[in-house]
């Protein structure tokens, strides 16, 4: 199935894939790597997702169910060195198998709708780590969508793509739009919007969280600038009981997801704000 | 108040430091490195914790506050030039000021009674940054102690006392007993001890949190092994509503200890179980 092993880190197939390291690159080709087997499982399972996969002989014989997969689905098969696994692979210890994915994010419109009971957004988010954890847990805590605002990193970072352990092709991410038009657009969807923020008046234990709700979550070291605080219906921190003088954001972002998630699950019927009609 | 300047890499007393992020010197020592402002202004409200401190120039007139708090305590004060303190320093923009610390841990029985509600116990928890990441949030969530077995991280790793932003001198932390002893004495102290792993068969919407309660996280990738979670009077999973696989360890402790300090918090009176007599 494969052709000859790629050997050599200068060939054109090795430095296009590599190039998607960049963000400018990525926005050209709208495509990115998603490294390791979970990643590479995930992405197959959404059609048309996966470009091409590089494969090293020994990932090629670990993982021949995904590579069966792979081939099935028409996707170009690259077996790969392990020197060229390592130019391409952002981890210290790939796992010889790497995916050049088309883009999954979809429109503002499409991820929201009056539909939606929970969705995260990451407004002002720069680490990508952070990034890729707090759609994790999004995902975990059974959020209908995740917003990147312009102003957040990008979730097509492989950190973010990493730290998202699959996540990223789970449910829908969008991107781009900025903070405004977000809000806007939750609060038409019906959606009661939150702003998680240190400095909030009211804690996490003050608000009814059993209606559809959109948190919006910040920086860690400076929390959320004041348009975005003025754009939220409530701004809500996360109560500090000891002694620590904050939460770090994937933190903070995990216990008002599944406070939001406990409340809409275990709310009486009829406690549920409608979705507005159209 | 400083003397002359410490230039040189070698010299005795930056090598006697600079072994410290060697647990073997820590353990013989009995003492470890916090670095940055924040840890050392938490260390200093400590008696008697901080042996000596070493600043750069720039870090004693920016920090003029906590270098005179440290003279005040009789605490030595060490001028290092920028070579020493990246010498000394683990992080890769090192602030510039760096204390040397006693070990703070106290005795298991000092750090959990029967007046204890809330303690977070690490249990083969291997990474210094999760583990870290668990201790602050165990502050803020107002736990009362947190555990560290011997089979988990040393807190006193550089990595760990970073990610505690300070919170490893907020709150009781002990270290060193094996798991068995430690869950007995928990028992025996009147709390009901909860093994968080994701193949438990009640989820945390299921278990009744008002009363005291110790929770005791794992390593992310293997979960807890078999001899923990007999040691438990409950396994209980972070419910997935999602697709993720999994959450992250620092994820899931944050979403357990932040349930049982709502549930304690907002329990009527009466209903938290009362600490046993002796």
């Amino acid at each position: 199935m494969a052709g000859s092993e790629l050997t050599n880190i200068k060939s054109p197939r090795v430095k296009a894939a590599r190039r998607l390291t960049k963000r400018a690159f990525r926005d050209r080709d709208r495509s990115f790597l998603a490294e390791g087997p979970q990643a590479v499982r995930e992405a197959l399972a959404l059609d048309g997702v996966v470009v091409e996969l590089f494969a090293t002989a020994e990932a090629e014989t670990r993982h021949a169910d995904l590579v069966a997969a792979a081939t099935a689905a028409g996707v170009p098969l690259l077996r790969a060195s392990g020197e060229v696994m390592a130019e391409l692979a952002q981890t210290v210890t790939p796992q010889g198998l790497l995916a050049v994915c088309r883009f999954v994010h979809v429109p503002l419109e499409t991820a929201v709708t009056p539909g939606s009971t929970l969705v995260a957004v990451l407004a002002h988010v720069r680490d990508p780590g952070n990034a890729g954890t707090v759609l994790r847990t999004a995902d975990a805590a059974g959020a209908d969508a995740v917003v990147f605002t312009d102003a957040s990193v990008d979730p097509y970072n492989g950190k973010c793509v990493r730290a998202s352990a699959g996540s990223l092709f789970h449910l829908p991410v969008t991107t781009g739009a900025g903070a405004g038009r977000v809000a806007q657009h939750l609060k038409d969807s019906g959606l009661r919007v939150l702003a998680a923020d240190g400095a909030g008046e009211l804690t996490l234990d003050d608000v009814d969280l059993s209606g559809p709700t959109a948190w919006i979550f910040g920086n860690e070291a400076w929390g959320l600038p004041e348009d975005i605080l003025a754009l939220a219906d409530e701004v809500v921190r996360v109560p500090i009981h000891g002694r620590a003088e904050s939460l770090n954001l994937a933190t903070a972002a995990a216990v008002c997801l599944y406070a939001s998630a406990r409340s809409q699950r275990t709310a009486p019927a009829g406690v549920r704000r409608p979705a507005p009609a159209g």
